[in-house]
């Protein structure tokens, strides 16, 4: 689809919203908009998709109150900001919305705080059922960047560009866009995705060449990954039927980052379809690697011990796996983190480890 | 140079270092080393190359104690493990290095904690007088992207790649190698350089062309700059020529982001000849810009006016004209973010505020 076609139909759903509100006036009726709740215990395991979803839970913003009829206005304005932004094709940040309502001629539509435009634009995301990204609002965080044999076009706003993802790109590799649906995936040589959480290691791995050897698309994570990172490794998955691995350190912030890639947030379970890639596996550090591979540890604190039990209860992680690997780290009451394997020399990591397991997982 | 050539250098100088300890024992010396205190009482302006530099005194680690002893014992082993390092012409991180002592044979060499190897690492930095890139430890951080009209060829260690910071790469630019030094500049259609804090701020101006109309190197520096960056941005100015402006958001570890740009950091005084650019100059947000444009502002918090206070007791920002802006913004009380420049406007960032600013600064 061009991208004029995708402005004009995120358009057409912003406008479809704010004629909502026109109709309940005419019908005279107090206009209101009806969210889902965004809380742990309002997800629920959605069968056909494989993705934690939103649960029937709602919250109403309703204008009966001159606090809701507020929020009604400033999501009116930012509903008539977001399609002038479509229509010239141009785009913004959240903190710039923020900025800009200090511009607007009704002092009452103005944003307050920037956690109120932040909400508002997750509000109109999970109502219109349009991302974020369809709204041409970028994210502050960037994307991570991409080393393998993969060819893509991206559509930039000064023309197209053919990227690939080794031969064209410097050490650094190729730095993902705020928004990755602007690209096209032309060619690749692939046999499976690796997502790496540290820097140190994803250099580790394209220093001594892991992804040519073995064919594979390494995705700097960078810690917690941003939106755009995550798109790109569910595209790479879904488009490309590669298989997706997730290579973190073995502590519960972790696993934390592993759940993002693969069963999405609490606070955006209305994007999982668009962002999460429920087949990602964990390739480790695994609490049991730190028994194995008899890796260097740091004891857990009280807060890692917290996030634990905190894992075993949330429904994401409510998996055999998982709990017997948590419970074995509670039991250890040891950590490890991933650049802890070059204790087994700087080579370990690529001739053993990631081997070893990738072939107990079945992937080579 | 090649890049043999360069770690012959390196080597050698390490093992002149090693070779110095042999020396001192052989003459029935105590064997030690000496290393200037790196503190801020300890840096003084160099008239010379117009950066800081440590002053004269010194600590010395000497083998006259079993913890002395030990210390030097670790450098003698990181030195050997570096030497190697150099000679295989491969590479590894801080972290890397404090896990793969686990695997040295003599237990009393073994790094205790992170912090340690860190350390060792800088006081060889600063004894030898190599740069860590020059050792082949890689920092954990990547350096951040690139773009506008200039053509490099980055020596990969997969060959030699050539790229346009403009046309070869996508939305998200060129991202920085962790050493930079590996890349070469073959020519460029440049009037100066832009370091820009946040990713916002970076694609704002990327979205509105403002590198294809000022011809403008923009380079994200992605908060406090990584190493990589600061030496990119020092290389672009001394080798290309090019004035540089460094945009930051106007408060007061935004300064620290331009001084660590200019005037480089006290914990790395040692390398500021390698790293800053005291010709750099700071574009704002300034203090007095939130009071002429009217920015929207936040108050300022104790520990902004501490850090501010700090600042003007600091010999790097005793200058008159951030004097003047940090009396200001004490008294003005007030903070402003550089996408609030956005509440006149999406364009006013590149229409107006900085083509008024570079104008004032005769840079255009």
């Amino acid at each position: 689809m061009s991208a004029d076609n995708d402005n004009a139909d995120a358009q057409a759903k912003l406008i479809d919203l704010a004629a909502e509100f026109y109709d309940q006036f005419a019908g005279g009726q107090i206009p209101e908009m009806s969210i889902p709740t965004r809380t742990k215990s309002n997800i629920e395991y959605d069968e056909d998709s494989n993705v934690w979803v939103y649960g029937d839970r709602k919250s109403t913003r309703s204008a009966n109150s001159v606090r809701g009829a507020r929020k009604l206005l400033k999501a009116v304005y930012t509903i008539d900001f977001l399609t002038n932004q479509l229509e010239e094709d141009r785009s913004s940040t959240l903190r710039e919305l923020y900025y800009l309502s200090e511009s607007w001629d009704a002092d009452e539509a103005q944003f307050s705080t920037q956690d109120e435009s932040n909400q508002l634009i997750e509000d109109l995301e999970i109502v219109s059922e349009v991302t974020r990204e369809d709204f041409h609002m970028r994210p502050e965080e960037s994307g991570a960047k991409v080393m393998g044999p993969l060819l893509l076009r991206e559509q930039t706003n000064r023309g197209d560009r053919e990227i690939h993802c080794q031969d064209d790109v410097g050490q650094g590799g190729y730095q993902i866009p705020n928004n990755p649906d602007t690209i096209e995936f032309l060619d690749n040589d692939a046999d499976f995705v690796l997502c790496v959480e540290t820097g140190g290691m994803r250099d580790r791995l394209v220093e001594n060449g892991f992804d040519e050897e073995y064919n594979t698309i390494i995705v700097h994570l960078g810690g917690q990954p941003a939106r755009a990172t995550r798109r790109l490794t569910k595209r790479l998955h879904e488009e490309l039927d590669l298989p997706v691995t997730v290579f973190t350190d073995g502590d519960p912030w972790s696993y934390r980052i592993y759940g993002s890639v693969a069963y999405g947030s609490i606070k955006s379970a209305h994007l999982s379809d668009y962002l999460a890639t429920p087949e990602a596996k964990f390739i480790g550090i695994q609490p049991k690697d730190i028994v194995e591979y008899d890796l260097p540890t740091d004891p857990l604190s009280d807060s890692d011990k917290n996030a634990l039990e905190s894992e075993l209860e949330d429904p994401r992680y409510q998996t055999d796996y998982w709990e017997e690997q948590i419970e074995l780290q509670l039991d250890i009451e040891k950590k490890s983190e991933q650049q802890a394997l070059a204790s087994h020399g700087l080579d370990f990591v690529t001739d053993t480890y990631l081997p070893e397991r990738l072939s107990d997982m079945g992937i080579i």
